[in-house]
């Protein structure tokens, strides 16, 4: 709508109705909206239906349920994250085309119309150090499922046991990206970082305990990959981590 | 020049010499400088004099009169801090105008036209704790006087000998904003805004050893000052102290 | 009292009832209150009709009716902060006039005298990056009325919608302090200290998680801001920012 | 018992039961508690009632109650420190005698035997910087009276309001030993070891937030002290600082 | 030749001059070379060119220019990071056409055969806060070309102007990836992830003083980024960001 | 089974039904199980016994019972650590030939073929500070017990009552390895380091309060230990200790 | 001098020739040295004979001279710490009386008139845990003797081999403080303060490598001592641990 | 001696020479060196040629060779650690046998006499990660050879190339102690504790830079290992990981 605003505008200035002098005090004071980030934002989301997101922890059922009612009718789905038992199946009475993800904490409410749902870009693979971290890692198949990506999984693969990393060398080579979650002594994204040339992007997740200092044991190793390109997100952050592989799988295909 | 440019840019519109629908994607594609903010940018630095700021440290000499000799010319005087002693004379040598604080490590090339130089809006309080918190102390009072404040000093301040601190109880009382620079326990700031209800800003240094930590002993306790609304600035920032101090010392003669 | 009792004692010694040794020896011993600040105290209070201020985490709703039962009648109203739901209630009970900001978690009763009501003296602008900051600006914002302050809000202005940001231009140049409450990487304040000349007071808040660490990271961010003369408050200290805003506005309406 | 064992043993050498080779074994093998340790231990603890003292938290009361129950009897009294209420109670009830400090959570069962009472050794000032200091200041007021010392008191006593501070002149200059008890910015510690040439005993205390750290901002502002000389015990520590104390005015006693 | 000597090895099997159990004893204790991922790791490399890179830092003049002369000859071209002044003299003496990046203390010396140096596959924008966060962004740049892409710059563009990131949105719309170089508060990443959808890659560096903690402040910051998606490397890791970056134009090439 | 698959696609070669390249191809997709380290993995668990392991913290009773369904027919035992009341009553209930550790929290269902129980390869003696560390130190003692190690126990040996360690010396002087666990200061390591020549393994546990940090302060004192040669577990890893003292004295057994 | 200036001032009203009022207005505006603390301050001096204390490190030698020269002629010693070797040479030259502490970096001038040199109060011993240790425990000695008090040592004194604390039991029962000076794991205090009765005083060094943190490892141990009533000072804060001692032989000898 | 010292008391006593409580009195003044330690200590010198330490950083070579010159002639050998060049060189000029080991600083000095030269009792086993973690790898080398143990090498193992780790099979099957040495991510003892049975320690090097925190990061790692039974020692511990491995392979010796 501000394109056309200023449109008008403009269109008035040509007419004659409008000062330049007052046009130009117009512009100024407005929101400096016509810059070309704005409209790019809004095609893109037009193109690719990336869903609204609406982080769920903290928020009462029923706020949960209001914000969602309004954004739903956008048409473009709706993703709730940190979505505890309760809201899910308050959510999932209501929107039985919702898609709940239980180890994730997560509900996705696809758009209304199948034509505006997100085409698969690419294969995010998402590797996990052990069963605690699964929560993260789901958390991050969910998100990506939203944006419209394919999603495998390699899960129990601890740096522990070498042979455990190695059985997966088929979906290694076959993911456009790597997601890896690990807590404890995050060295794993290191090893598959090795492995593969396309993008890693590593979560250091909480789990563990003394030391590992609520997760800040990982994040430091992963900082210090020995692997050399391996990226990071904050702890915990696999939502975070699938919005970055998303990055990727879909930036690639505007070129 | 951006105004100006918008404004031709309309009145070709007016003039029936550009297509509205062109006119719009030109303003698209431009930087959004039309915004308020780069006007007021401008005005600002006309009505206040505000000096351009090189910061010395990690550059040559060479480096560092190359920039001064850019910007001198601009009219609103030069400061340069974290100037070592070569520094400072090369810049004495070029600029004898230059008003040089060897224990601040700044040096001060005011405006060449005195009607520019910035005209005294309030008075600044500088509280050190001790002899090693000076250097700090004298860049946030060079700072101050570039920026066209009166600048008052209150030395060797420790809340150790209390009654030091209640003997600069005039001073106090008459300055603007008060300044505080203080190492070690950092509860310097804490005495003196229970004593005054004017601004008080703290800055930690780096001074003292061990446990110090660098300057976060005193800035943990400052940040956790019992006399309410204390604010803080980066370690050893004298600088950003008389900075903040500007903000309010001129930011109250605007209204 | 304390100026009464040294008179009478002086006016002993005048009388010749009082050996001046022994006034001494009585001065010696006394408490120092005949020092300047004491005065000034007294007089800052009856002239800006500051509340009294109680910090209701960790005490009990009785304990909390019966200190605000012996400050009320003081006549410069009460300020209640961090007050649970059942205080707010207890107090909005029995003091009808009480005013209450159940986001912000405080509870004002002002003076019962109209004609010390506080007046007020700026208007400070408090901005937030995200919803969830909402209760430590909030905090600010109670407080700030309390202290006579007109308080405008720029909501959900987060650096990563920069139009948004760019969208609060009048809001900016109007206010005479901006208080910036953000979490996560604590961008804003940066952006804002860019945008205006006048006093921007930086809020950090323990929102966020993982490697947010409870706050750390937007302190340390905001910290070491690279707009110059940005200061900075303890986490979630909204309280603080809004003492430290009047702080300016006050003081400058001494001078 | 080991001094009457060793000796039978010399003894056997003497009498010649004993070769003085097996001897040697059994004194190489025995643990060494020939020491003069051993001795002065048992020596000290006759002559200063010292009462044993029980760690209340993380035990459940049938615990504590069976610990003292076996202490009681050896005659020199028993200090329970984080005693929750419902402990509290229950010592009271089994031993009326027993004195409880509520606000510092102790329970103290003094000697059965008046005789055994440990005697006053020096006065103990304990000084708080806040009502939320209070807890931590009581256990060592608790600790230091079961100690023998006499306890005085100057609470609610901050730097921010520093005529606060000097109204204690009298008590300051009475005291053998002034215990600082204070949070936030740990500013305490430096006025008071500025004012008095006796011991000061700095606690940190948990209370505050944010940028407090659970204390860690206290503790390195009283680590950091301006004021030479002042020593400093863990966060939140009452009970150690009184046996600072203890050390000082019972060691003292003995020279 | 792992693979060649497995080969020959079957062969013998497939011969009948070696026993299939004998065999099997040479497969297990051979290095599990016959992984997929060694295979991978070859093809990788003579398809895309990847030079061989010597981390330059701590090692002698004479060291690089050995294992250089050792490394050169495989064709794919030398990458020399942290390669100080003298060494950069002596690579350009004896490699000509070597690329030199005085800024980034980088030396590339590219393929002896034209045809292997890498091709282009996406363009890297490299956004810069301050001047003094140059040195990071060089070695980022320098590796991204000797990597094959094609680097565009924009310098100087710190988030309290924020009309100079605006300024250019071009660049930051035809870029496939952008690295995000900056110091003090670390906001500018946030500010880009905001503005763009592509790959957003956050390099923290140690520039700064202070609390900055030698880019802990700007770590933490990015790791806790309001734009969604972004990622980051460690602090000063210029090379690790171009080959995060490599990953993602080189790894989308392959599908 | 691996090495049985792989012996049969060699004996395919061997009998021509296979050709060499194709058997390749076969081998080098397959996981590289052929490594001997599987191989080496397999042999050690049937010659040691070593129990499965489940972590039961975060698990429910009926999860944990349903794993150890399955890892129970394995005839390893199995144990189970972080396994709190009610997990290790149904626990019990279901085996009855499990132990029971309460205090430790641990259950190990031992073998049911007596053939296959771990035999005895070391003593693991396991000394303690205070009797808060004895959680910790029973979970050492579970686990090393399942491992088949003979465990000797030294309680409440705390350095301040250095007598008490002293009193301990036939059973230092009797073990293969001795574990130390302690919080506060962790000083008692370092004291039984200098005592014995056997392998020291340092646990710090959380216990303390205050500076402690959660088990920070003992952890860097153990890992600064002035007796040479100590080393350390994470904070309250009593299992990781008894695993790392078993590596020990099974390792020792083999050669 | 302020006593006598109130005397001549209250002698004035005495007199009439000045008015009560005035009197209080020029007592309100006085600094308030008429406080208690004053004149303690000037007795106790003058009592104990405290020397002056000079920080000498970032000064020059010219800068030391010239306060030393100040400062010597009030008769009561100085003291020069942090002195390196050409400044010890310089003050040595121009004091031959002064005595030298090499290791220690002091300078302790005593007072010129013999009548005022300090006598001895008490006895510090100071303990240190290694060779490397002796630098800051040589600067708590030269300033315990400075003070007045009577110094003996106990060097090399390692928890590791327990026997050497052992074997300084005369030592030990014959100090009035002891003060216990260790880097690494900081356990030696604990054993120490086990030992004796008397008062403690830790003081960690910065000796050590790794995660000694400079001085964090022992300075966290010894906070968290298992002995009771341990106090703490800053890293390598030996001149902080002499005051502290000297606070309580001193303070101990006026009651 | 001091057996022999307390052999000729018990016969004073058993000769009648000697009054038993004389003698009771003697021994409870004496050092408590009758302890089994002393005596075990003695023995295990003799019985294992164990070599005395001299920790050469901060002395001077005039210092480190009159230290040698005392040691040398107990016979046990002696080991200079941290041994910079121009003391390597000092010292291998005065004693020619002795052994210098440039990249891990330390020289040794083995006894004069062959047959008190320490047997080999374990091959051990160092792995780097990198060519940097060398220095550090070779004082643990030095030292181990210096303990009479076998020193085995696997050098440039990074889990990035998890084929390198995996080369080294036989290596790891016939070490009795495996010493890992690894910076950044510290991810190397955890791929190593999985692939063997024996005891693991895991050296932190401060190699690396940024987010390494001079080494923080990989102990952190190591600490969190996913590998259970890896123990850890100080950052850059060569020395101390050597003395840990030599208490295995000794004591084993034992039983």
């Amino acid at each position: 709508v501000i394109r056309e605003q200023t449109l008008a505008l403009l269109q008035q200035v040509a007419a004659g109705t409008l000062d330049p002098r007052q046009a130009l005090d117009a512009l100024s004071l407005a929101p400096s909206t016509q810059s070309p980030f704005a409209t790019v934002d809004h095609h893109r989301a037009l193109r690719q239906g990336f869903p609204e997101v609406i982080y769920g922890s903290g928020k009462t059922v029923d706020q949960v349920l209001a914000i969602a009612a309004e954004l739903e009718p956008h048409g473009d789905g709706v993703l709730i994250t940190r979505c505890e038992s309760t809201l899910r199946a308050a959510l999932g009475d209501k929107y039985p085309r919702a898609e709940i993800n239980d180890l994730g904490r997560t509900t996705y409410i696809p758009p209304g119309d199948p034509g505006r749902v997100p085409k698969g870009k690419g294969t995010v693979l998402i590797v996990t150090a052990g069963t605690s971290d699964l929560p993260v890692a789901e958390e991050a198949a969910a998100t990506a499922k939203a944006l419209g990506d394919t999603v495998t999984r390699a899960t129990d693969v601890g740096v522990a046991g070498i042979h455990r990393v190695l059985a997966h060398g088929r979906d290694l080579m076959n993911a456009t990206v790597v997601i890896v979650v690990a807590g404890m002594d995050g060295a794993l994204p290191s090893v598959v970082g090795g492995l593969v040339g396309t993008p890693v992007i590593a979560v250091p997740t909480s789990v563990g305990y003394g030391a590992s200092f609520q997760g800040l044991a990982p994040l430091l190793a992963m900082l210090n990959s020995c692997a050399a390109g391996v990226t990071v997100v904050n702890i915990d952050n696999g939502f975070g981590a699938a919005m970055a592989a998303s990055r990727i799988t879909h930036g690639a295909a505007i070129f």
